[in-house]
């Protein structure tokens, strides 16, 4: 059992908090957050200590860290961790500032990291991404990915969020490199604000689609909005030159019903938090992994990658035309 | 082009007369109705002579008849034009009487007679058949065959229809006779009066199962009822050793709404006559063949033995017990 | 925390020893198994301690036993622990004999006992009764269940397991009842042996088509095939007044192949400890609100009912009859 | 009933005459071609005569003609038809050269004139569109268009097409402008040579991305490739601000096998005169209401309009930026 820190016990620090302390592998040492009443909750519910980030960064016995902390601190913690000699599993993004996420590199470059693109963990996902690498559709030639959220977020939290591509799409950007297998050399962005005016004010776009093109000509088109009307929408096709791959969206239950409007499928399921469940199990058995010696299967340059696809989709709606990586 | 005469001007009569009177091999001579205001609208849509029966009988230039009148006539009809050397193509049922229908063997069991059970026309059938026929899922082991209409018809109706069994399910049992490569020789069917209980007072059921057996073990389910919810419904499913084969409704258009609720499709076709088009317009091209000489796929022996089947039927659910052939 | 002894370390009882060991409400006390090795593996795996039978029962700190042995063993073991005030949780069927079963009401028809009839707590299943039970389709006319098993079991389990209808499709008996609202007044089965010679020869069939009616008329088809040739096919369809309630198999995955065959789905899951993974989590939370005083949903009678329907389905094989109830 | 000439009996010439010569409204008098045998073999089919161009343009008994010859025909023979007084039934594009196009406006503005834009006509994009408008789902804010084809054209044809954009992709871009309900402002477009190399030495693409955005800021994405994997590819989604419509690819039949491999649906219908057979009945019987004095669903303006979106198209691929129109 290796002993993990949780550092930081908001909504998605306690998806982790649940995953680490209900492994079999690994066994959750404490918590920690700045926020007193919030490290006592969920350290209380899992019966273990809350620390300090000092404790939990200095004690020799803690083999990794959780880092679920605001996005601000991602990188000085995994730094610190990573020089404590720590496995980390930290949220994304690295970072909102890509000049800032790239002098993390002479620390994580090597680190034993595990930056947490959950959707690479979706059994949906994994399993085209799985028959994909197969050779069974033949060699992939673009990919579409759509990914619209139910509802916006307030204009409070867009306010901080680092935007649409750096907030939501960036999910988006790693999956279309996972997927891609090559790295995209030119992005262009198209973006509108239709859902909420507020979000406009505030320099934003919450409606997008963005270009991706690989040095060898592979395309890749990703469909954002910050509102889609219909619940959670997260589906994939990857086109190849024997025939096409797509992974739907997941339904709250297999029922039907018929009657005089026609069949009707049941809605789709909620929020990331129900759709990527058991992405979020698998993301932690990984990490238990790289605790047992494995090697991240995505890390610290993925981050990097990532965000810089994001300030280029950012940058490309303010040009009006491609930008080249 | 042979030159045909259309016997019956009602609702089913006018889709025959549309599809002869387009095709390219059959030429619509004339329109037999005792109702004279039927027989002169249709004549005249089509640019065709009212005639007496006689005269359609009688005429040595008219290849074959349409016997599109009411059931009672269905078989003195056929057998007149058996006599008279001319091809017959018949609506379903060949009569309501399993013994009278029996009586016509002499004249019609060697006739040029197309009974008409629309349903091995459908496309989709067709398809399924085919690839059940090719081997693809293995050795046939059972059929499910559903089929449920839209609405009762009038109470009025039922209680000259002959009843669910000879009136409605006469197509399930061609159908099942078709799917099951065998002969059943064993039928039981439990029936209940749950939509209108108008139709049990006539001594009729409404909603019904039927398991029918052949020599070799092969099992069929026909499920009924006179109305469904949600449209019109026609589903077959046939289950192989290594496999299973379905073919399901057929819907409006492939347009779907996505919304709070989930997905729903459209519509299902409205009822038998928009979802069966396509098959009486096959129906009347194999017409046009048996016409230019082939034998009738489906003909007097098929017509008599889905009779048979549904008196069977009836019998079974008055008796409580299956019912051997 | 309720402390629970496992009775029996078999397959189904591995499953169930998990989800108590997990559940953060019931406390698994020690496992019981005549097979030495079955039981310390099991207790091994969960740092519990092997019992003996006289212990799990004589033990008054334990709240509640868990019967996953051989069938001949769960009326008495579930009759022992109801005199020694424990709650039950017991496997299916009751027993293989309804005489038999019958004559422990005395003991249990008022005892704390779940019979563990599954499907009743899978999602799915859940799902269709919840909108079922909520008028959103009117009132029930009738139900479709289809249960396929993937493969045949051996000749040798066949010839113990009391046949198609009392091992198998005892599931589905339950499921209808669950469903229909009503009990079953009649049931009429017809049964062959296509799959497997050697079923036939131990005088069972494995190949079934079950018609039950209740009082008001309501009917259920149940339709059973030891061997489907496409996997485990666990399927609902409840029609109603105004429309129709289906539940569908469950898939790997949502991804679908296109390629110059057409669209495909994956592979449904696998057999039953895939499909119904979440149906036995919930069966043991289920279990756990027994413990804390809550009714069980489903207990003795239901499983005595369920094999009446099994006997009455036997017996109407052998008679080529309705049976009534 | 309107006389009509066919000018060009080509494949689509063909369905064209099979589709007036059906007509009840429209009466095919004549072909015209310069290939002798093509307009022998074509007018002998329909038992009409063969005519020269100027036959059919200066008949005043012929009220109306279709252009169906080479594109770069379109809009001379437009403009005499409609110096001529004749109602025009032109296929797409109305020419390759859009200052050309613009050239024909004196003539073809205000002409009697139906640009055969066959999607619209196309019963599914129909219903999508009737429910669009309807406002069932809101407000739209963005649409996404698949159009690919099955195979790719050899290089041959490639090379007088016009390129992806002209001859493909024409017909996305005014089925864009038909679901905006706003004409787009800007184009952007990626293209690569994926498919054929031939295609890319002739200097045009094979698979493209095509983004347009309208002065409101919706945004529309059209996929495109020469050559799917999978069959004849014709997707719509349109997003609102209240849910999604989406039609789907239209199947030979409903007919699914379900084996070990899962369940497979049959195959996409396989190109474009399968798929939109019905779109070009229903686009003959708009000529006919034209002809009766309707005013054109779609003309003149509409075959420039999307002309000019390919011409920006192309340009986007070749500065890497979006062209403003």
């Amino acid at each position: 059992m290796h002993k993990v820190a949780l550092i930081g016990a908001g909504r998605i620090g306690r998806i982790h908090a649940r995953n680490a302390a209900l492994s079999d592998r690994i066994s959750l040492a404490g918590v920690v957050d700045p926020v007193a009443t919030a490290a006592d909750a969920l350290a209380g519910e899992w019966g273990v200590p809350v620390m300090s980030l000092d404790e939990a960064m200095d004690d020799p016995s803690i083999a990794g860290v959780i880092i679920a902390s605001s996005t601000d601190t991602h990188l000085d913690y995994s730094v610190r961790a990573a020089r404590a000699g720590k496995a980390i599993f930290c949220e994304k993004p690295i970072d909102q500032d890509l000049e800032r996420a790239r002098s993390g590199a002479a620390d994580l470059a090597d680190a034993r990291m595990l930056l947490a693109f959950n959707r690479r963990f979706d059994p949906n996902f994994q399993a085209l991404k799985a028959r994909l690498d197969s050779g069974e559709v033949g060699v992939l030639e673009s990919v579409q990915i759509t990914s619209n959220d139910p509802s916006p977020p307030p204009p409070s939290y867009v306010a901080v969020s680092g935007g649409l591509f750096k907030d939501m799409a960036i999910h988006d950007f790693d999956m279309a490199r996972w997927l891609l297998g090559e790295e995209p050399v030119e992005v262009y962005a198209a973006g509108s604000c239709l859902v909420d005016p507020e979000i406009g004010k505030l320099g934003d776009v919450d409606t997008a689609r963005t270009v991706l093109k690989t040095a060898s000509g592979r395309l890749c088109v990703i469909s954002n909005s910050r509102r889609s009307g219909f619940g959670y929408d997260q589906r994939i096709e990857a086109y190849a030159s024997g025939g096409m791959l797509r992974a739907d969206n997941v339904l709250e239950s297999t029922v039907q019903v018929w009657n005089e409007a026609g069949a009707s499928a049941d809605r789709f399921q909620n929020f990331f938090l129900d759709r990527y469940a058991e992405a979020y199990r698998r993301e932690m058995a990984h990490f238990a992994d790289i605790l047992d010696g494995a090697k991240p299967s995505v890390g610290y340059a993925d981050g990097v990658a990532a965000l810089a696809l994001a300030e280029a989709a950012a940058e490309s709606v303010q040009r009006g035309s491609a930008v080249k990586l």
